[in-house]
């Protein structure tokens, strides 16, 4: 892996970056699109690509638990599994081993659980977490961290700051043998910004090929959650591209992107396409509401996707309250697009210096009246 | 629309036409994917284009009640709305009446019953069935008929038939104004011969465009339904198209055409595909079998669909094992493929005169295992 700064914004720490991966480079700030279990959910390759997917995130605890990673290694690899050619990032499973499993119990050695799916036991630690990102074969793989719950005490988040940065050193050693796949360490700390200091600290001393900040998006307020971020990118190289896990709203990202963050993930835009919300220029859309069952506009006359050139309001919204198949895959397409082309958009704002600008309009256009 | 014979089978009643519509020209025998509530499940256009389909079929009562046949009519017809471009058959809702709907009431002037959805009042007769095909702007319409239950008294299956042939000539008065609209007779009489017969002669003598066999797959055994198909074909003029509604599994199409049918419909396909049946040149595949996990083959090997030519086995088991939405599509697009593809290879043997060669090689292949 390789990361270029393209240019650094003026005003903030906003900056537009090249990240090359064994399966293709792609420009920074970048949104992945969450594919859980090798599949983004109600979308195929071919739309992905044609939505502007360039990377995807993959989750090392379903498919460890589904169908496996020995299975996927066997059968070539999670590219040629899913069929996508592109970069794809699989997380460490550690978060879904906090979020998911039942009957945890955690030890220096790493974490013993059940399957949400049928309450077999398993134990996942740093060097397992490493071995099946390595079976899975993912261009970016995570450090295996522990998330810690919010609120939670100091003392306890202290505690495990240290044992994600054991992890962590662990997670690293366990790749060394492997040129082709990059490392992420996971900066957590809580909502401590010491502890987070503390973390980074730790694992910027271990010269990973990039950072994630972990334990955020988890109940915190949103200014809360600004200031960790604001602390914690200046503690973190800026030669290195920063990955925000989880977040957001076009809100979250925009404002993370002032800060430096160049890389993020979060399943709202595939989970509200399935509950019929969909992303537009001038705010969010219900496409079950009535007004729109005889509406012949696409979803966003501004949009260029396959969803808004090809179908009307009145048909999606047909298909949505008919609970027809299709409709999960036309809104999914449209949301996936609507975050690509914004980080397409907030890119080019940054070369051309005039991010401000941009995030002013954008404001202002997601407070009008569809 | 316009119906011509291209080639005659010498040793049975096996025939290929070609039929002209406003949206476009295809070959016969062909097979019909079911588009229920303007969508065929799980599958868009492209995906339908790319499966093969030339022609598919809506439901006039279910596109009566969602999203109402003035709305559709509004945004600019059928074709506009769903995003296909090529022709389309809506059947009268005459079948959707009998077996969905609740508390029915039957007059000359045609079926009082309630919304299967909310249990709204509703009327239907064959104005009612022709006005709202006119408005959803199919290229093929279906006269309004009932379709009685089996097994029937001969005495009701009498009277049925006189009212199928009232309904069928108000049908076709209502739509007389009307150019661009084929309309198609049914063909009723339960398994009675003589009282097929009899709907079938008095449905010649009003000179419909095609003819459809309505009223089977209702639960008569194979054999039963065969001797009808033999018998009702042979009653009908030779130069228009006969359709055999519902029917049904690749064994029935493959016998049916032999007999002289030229149009086929189905849930078939879609249905067994979202169940994880596929079919394949070598019988059916149940993709959730313990055997495919780990294996790399695509469903058929001789299938040129695109799941066939991106995904194996593996892949689908594991799409289907986690209810993952893509799983419903990809299924569907090889499942019409194959139907497709099915009858495009009955109709080169009818043309190379080899139709009995190829239905022994079907039969064989179909008893041969995966």
């Amino acid at each position: 892996m390789e990361f270029n700064i393209i240019c650094n914004s003026a005003n903030n720490r906003a900056r537009v970056g090249e990240l090359k991966t064994p399966h293709g480079t792609f420009e920074t700030p970048i949104f992945m699109p969450v594919g859980t279990l090798g599949s983004v959910k109600a979308v195929d390759p071919v739309d992905l690509n044609g939505a502007g997917a360039k990377i995807i995130l993959a989750n090392t605890y379903h498919l460890y638990l589904r169908p496996g990673h020995k299975i996927i290694e066997q059968l070539g690899g999670l590219h040629q599994f899913m069929g996508w050619s592109g970069p794809i990032l699989t997380d460490s499973g550690g978060f879904q081993v906090y979020s998911l499993a039942r009957l945890r119990s955690i030890t220096q050695d790493g974490v013993t659980f059940q399957s949400h799916i049928d309450g077999s036991r398993h134990f996942i630690g740093p060097e397992e977490a490493i071995d099946i990102q390595k079976a899975l074969g993912a261009d970016i793989i995570m450090a295996f961290d522990e998330c810690v719950s919010y609120p939670a005490d100091y003392e306890y988040v202290m505690e495990s700051v240290k044992l994600t940065s054991l992890w962590a050193r662990r997670s690293r050693d366990r790749l060394d043998n492997n040129g082709n796949q990059a490392i992420f360490g996971i900066v957590q700390g809580g909502m401590y910004p010491d502890l987070r200091e503390k973390s980074a600290s730790e694992l910027v001393s271990m010269d990973f090929d990039g950072y994630a900040l972990g334990g955020l998006s988890v109940g915190e307020s949103s200014q809360t959650r600004i200031n960790i971020i604001e602390s914690t990118v200046g503690l973190l190289p800026s030669h290195k591209p920063v990955y925000l896990m989880g977040v957001g709203t076009p809100e979250d990202l925009v404002e993370s992107i002032s800060q430096g963050v160049d890389m993020f993930d979060c399943v709202m835009p595939t989970r509200n396409a399935r509950n019929g919300t969909l992303f537009t220029s001038r705010g969010k859309l219900t496409i079950k509401n009535a007004r729109f069952v005889d509406d012949a506009r696409p979803i966003d006359e501004s949009c260029t996707c396959y969803t808004c050139s090809n179908f009307s309001r009145a048909y999606l919204r047909h298909l949505f309250m008919s609970r027809e198949i299709l409709a999960y895959r036309l809104n999914t397409i449209h949301n996936i697009h609507y975050y690509t082309n914004l980080m397409a958009q907030l890119r080019l704002a940054i070369k051309e210096s005039r991010l401000d600008i941009f995030k002013k309009e954008f404001y202002k256009n997601q407070k009008s009246r569809l």
